[in-house]
């Protein structure tokens, strides 16, 4: 692998240059973004080799790629996927990581991994901020986090290649079932986001017009709340398309622990509840 | 303030102690601890000047103190503040660290702070750990927590002494209604634990007999994951008494929890999701 184009210089783009030279790698590392403002950061950042200015440009850096990283959000990787798949050729591997990987791997059967085409494997590390943006990317974000790939198809040597520069920034890979994939983090990523953002929403629309009341949430709230609304700053832009590729198994979630909180409230005077955090608490002794 | 007794002799009453003796308190602590394991335990940390091993001991402790402090459950505390009230005398002051403050407000108002009662000070540190037990107490364990009053009449000088030990402690101390305690403790505390029991027991029962799943679970789960569920770990015989004492409160977060998170996923496809977003935006930004 001598050349590398990311397509997003947010967060997770910007730490995966980051990561890459840290890890040793000497080659070439093109950036596409965009964003007018993210771009400028992304220049100023010096993560990159190259921040790609016009169209020619990121044409060029595409094309002249040995790996292609799309690290934008889902909805805008399945676009580069369809724009991708006539400009690319057999010897270019280009994978993601998207917090959803259903659609992207059948877009990826569907639109790559044929004769003449370029390999694509859907790709996930699960390492991230309540914020984006460049300004926070770190070389060691992916350090000891698990990254997932839900491989289509067999293996080429490209992407035996991206494995190990994964492993080598830092990262345990692990090969999943796309539809797996989506189910397992419908449970542990994105039903723990819209737990806190509702319970943020619901706290800032219920102490609006009661200013003692939000001056005792401040003087009282502690560690507690802090942890479970710190994902209320998540941005919208990332979760819709997060929402929108993984509806039915997120409201299946979502279904599910509205009911049980319906069922904590109905037995707070019971010994039911004894249960309930017995259940919990073997959870967390797995822990 | 020379004497002091603290009834309970765990996390909060041994962490009491601690930062008592690291303030400079040169008096006697005495402790008092119904449970075995935890009194052998209690005598083993030397956080206290004794722990009473006998019923005349105890009595002995807590009619010879110039302050009382109740650290156990609340509904112990309750149970305490009756066989209190007839045996200790005008120039006492008795307070507590109870989760909840209505109920115990109330039989302070008439158990207490009468001519020949002792004084009562309702109060409630915000400071604690998901797992409890003085093996975890911490002389700075109340440094920059609010710890609250609900006060009950008038200020007494013995109360003015013990806030002044509080202080010394390293926590800002603020006075609150009772009542209004308890309602804003329901959203930034009880609704937060109750979330995070009925997440976890959730999860251990969606994934009893999976075991792939559950393997998937450990690997994909990160911060938002533990930080969604750490409260899990926390003792039903704790929350039981805070479930009792204020039913009411919790119930209306936990009915309005469920209701946002069918809110949520009934607009996980639509431009609703944005405005949710936003609120939960907004709650973060303030903090």
């Amino acid at each position: 692998m001598r050349n590398v184009c990311i397509v997003g210089t947010g967060l997770i783009g910007g730490s995966i240059a980051l990561a890459l030279r840290e890890a040793g790698f000497q080659g070439d590392i093109a950036g596409i973004e965009k964003d007018d403002d993210a771009r400028s950061a992304a220049r100023r950042s010096n993560a990159f080799s190259t921040v790609a200015e016009d169209r020619a440009r990121e044409h060029g850096a595409l094309t002249g790629a040995d790996v292609v990283v799309l690290a934008t959000p889902v909805l805008s990787i399945l676009d580069w996927m369809e724009k991708l798949s006539p400009i690319l050729t057999e010897m270019q591997l280009v994978t993601d990581v998207g917090s959803t990987k259903r659609s992207i791997a059948e877009a990826a059967g569907r639109l790559f991994n044929a004769d003449g085409k370029a390999r694509f494997l859907p790709g996930h590390p699960m390492a991230g901020k309540e914020s984006g943006g460049i300004q926070l990317a770190e070389a060691n974000l992916f350090r000891d986090a698990t990254w997932l790939f839900t491989p289509v198809g067999g293996l080429s040597e490209v992407e035996v290649g991206w494995r190990g520069w994964v492993q080598r920034m830092g990262a345990r890979t692990m090969d999943m079932d796309a539809v797996r994939h989506d189910e397992v983090c419908a449970w542990v990523s994105h039903l723990p986001q819209m737990v806190a953002t509702g319970l943020a929403a619901l706290l800032e629309e219920r102490f609006a017009g009661d200013a003692e009341g939000r001056g005792a949430v401040e003087a009282i709230g502690g560690r507690a709340l802090r942890e479970m609304t710190r994902l209320g700053a998540s941005p919208y832009s990332m979760w819709r398309d997060v929402a929108l590729t993984n509806t039915e198994a997120i409201a299946g979630t979502l279904e599910a622990l509205a009911q049980r909180l319906e069922h904590v409230r109905e037995n707070l005077r019971t010994p039911e509840l004894r249960e309930e955090f017995r259940a919990a608490n073997r959870f967390r002794e797995k822990r």
